[in-house]
């Protein structure tokens, strides 16, 4: 298959933060704004891979800012890495200020989703060619978190995950 | 207050078509759609005021095709034409084929908006500054379909509808 | 097909204003009321035809009158006239004060509606047969608007639509 | 307070069954329309007190016919007796068959609903003057309704619920 | 079939009172409660039964304590006695403070649900075995509940209601 | 402040998937697992707490097993070490087969939360104190996962992660 460019899976979710998502201090719900997130990830890994697409995992997420009530949200999706059938998808949320006008970063996530059959059988995808600095940085970086993962799950012994490994030594 | 451009308020909102949306056809409600589009053509009229934003109007708006559940639907609202406390919103609304990956236009729709401040008075926003091609030809429609407006609604003679009336009368 | 009247098809959904349902002014969102005016539409033209029906599109509707959060709110929709497959549906939205009881006018919106088969194919629908003087009078203005709507669209050349030319010459 | 009939706080709502509404048959989840009906009930309960209502509590609900997606249901709800702060409010749910047009009755229901201020403390209503015969039927089997639900809840004695100890001594 | 203990199909659901839930006072609105209590309820007949379940009836419920926005609510729903093919769910209500951590009960209310096979038509259901000495209670009550329900549907005469009659004759 | 046990803050959320939470499958989304998860984990924090909490993060999280729709869910989320103003909290998902009535492991997450006051000022939590074998197991593993996170986002050198680095040097 030929590899696709992160620009093609690029997936903007903008959308205002409603009543019904705040919590008690009237910011976004983190629950909510993990279901957005998760909405506009499979549209991207469904745009690179053009296959039914199902969560398979969520990398860590930080929520660092506060996202108050009735800000304009814009959640930035676009695949990082991809693998034989699984996903890597980053994920950059924005806040808007109504007044000024200025976005600042509000969240960073990464998701990894795995493409599908009909029955739910995995199914290949195109690799994936990063363009920009910021696409390569995150390419490289996708592997070090995918050896993470496997040694977290117990799938992978530390000392054969050699990029994390080379991480710990420095 | 110094004019802006169409793509300072462009504003894309893509998003899936869920089973809660859908009627008994399997396709998205128009009722839905509408309330989408109003999300996203409220964010531009907000991005182009920077002030808070009610709807006023909503032009003619036509469903030339189904919208089927599951569908990645795309809506673009961006300001076409802004008035003294009004601005009109022109939405275009795309539909993506999982497959294929085209995206092909399903509706297009114009809702018009009006700045006000904290107790729901009207306020002045800047005037838009048109580019390309496209907004130029939007922006000069605008002051017909305003004429229009205000001709069935009682407020402008016919007669008066000087841009309405050239058409008609070709 | 044996016509109908519009009482036949009138539907009357009254609803609160729910606190999910409100804008940063705690007022009903535009496209919150543009959803309910779809469904309580949809049964009308389904009650008229007996079919399966789909939106075809929304005219002009202007939110003249905020309504606040806890509001009753009254959409009355009926058929005010039936083509070959379509209809148009009048809607009437009325706002109630809790403390005096009166009712407001709030909104009015027309529809348009295509009664379809299985397939999504268009299929015949009763003509409808007025009968109050307000019925009457929206009746044959329904005709210009559909005038009005085939010329907007380019399906219809300003000088044959003979209704709609008609007020532009007075 | 002068008296209201039950036709002042009639109520109507109309709507659809929607998919995000039914169980694993495809019907409407006993849990939502119950949900409707207590939306309905309390503005029929605020249009007679014109106060700020709260519901109290609900009669014996049976769900005799199930009523399947896409739909059209309604519910109309009326007071059916006032006592010092409360109201009985009287449900009569009716599902409407799309190919006939056959409406059939569905469900019946009875919610009792208490006027409050601000501050929550219960308030006088009106009391009710029932005009049809179903509306005096509906009335007089208010009283029973309150002795039993006051008999059961330990805070009558059963000796004392003359209006109920009638029927059980037949 | 084998006798079930409650425990077997006692359900909790502990979630939270969200914005979009709440009435004019801020509290939960009555009908979300009994939407989140047939959910509860359906959830224990499934445990029970192993079949798929429907609402059957709802008994009086009242409402003696507002529950505010914010608020943690926990609903415990188990099956009280099982009959024929139909089964009685108790369910209770608790809410907590959140600074003292005291829950306190909100609410009591029973459903009767009703086991069926893919067709609709009802199955039979394993009969209760009640162990603590609340649930003996409940499983006596029952009997006297379903004779009322019973007496009131027309379905049977008083004077038969031998349970039930004895509660009038202390 | 006292410690507290986790079964203070055991917190249990049974609930059925309903149509609008599926994807194109007929499976849970992940995004509505997610949020789900954000809730009770929010009640459990809140729990040991007795504070307002808001999430600051989400730990790797993996989908392994897909949640058909109709399916009941039980998320238990307990407090599994708590920090000077966050707490961890540990999350089960369970799915419950409804025939055979066998509950098997669908999903493990961790989420942070911090304990806030009203101005979203964080302020200081009770210790925990493990009782159970498992409860010992997930309070020493909070160590290491804090430490990751901390190295993750940069705020600790990799070499005085102890407890991590031990992991890489087996």
């Amino acid at each position: 298959m030929e590899a696709k460019s992160p620009k093609e899976s690029r997936t903007t979710l903008t959308d205002l933060v409603l009543p019904s998502e705040t919590n008690p201090l009237n910011n976004l719900f983190g629950g909510e704004l993990l279901a957005r997130m998760d909405r506009a990830a499979s549209i991207a890994a469904r745009r690179h891979s053009r296959r039914i697409v199902v969560t398979a995992s969520v990398n860590h997420v930080a929520f660092n800012k506060a996202v108050p009530l009735g800000s304009v949200v814009t959640v930035e999706a676009a695949v990082s890495r991809a693998f034989k059938s699984s996903m890597e998808i980053f994920i950059d949320v924005w806040v808007e200020d109504r007044e000024s006008g200025n976005r600042t970063k509000a969240n960073e996530a990464i998701y990894t989703f795995v493409a599908v059959d009909e029955t739910g059988a995995p199914v290949n995808v195109p690799p994936l060619a990063p363009e920009t600095d910021l696409e390569k940085e995150r390419y490289a970086a996708a592997l070090r978190r995918k050896q993470l993962s496997l040694v977290l799950a117990g799938k992978m012994a530390p000392k054969d995950a050699t990029e994390l490994k080379a991480l710990f030594e420095q």
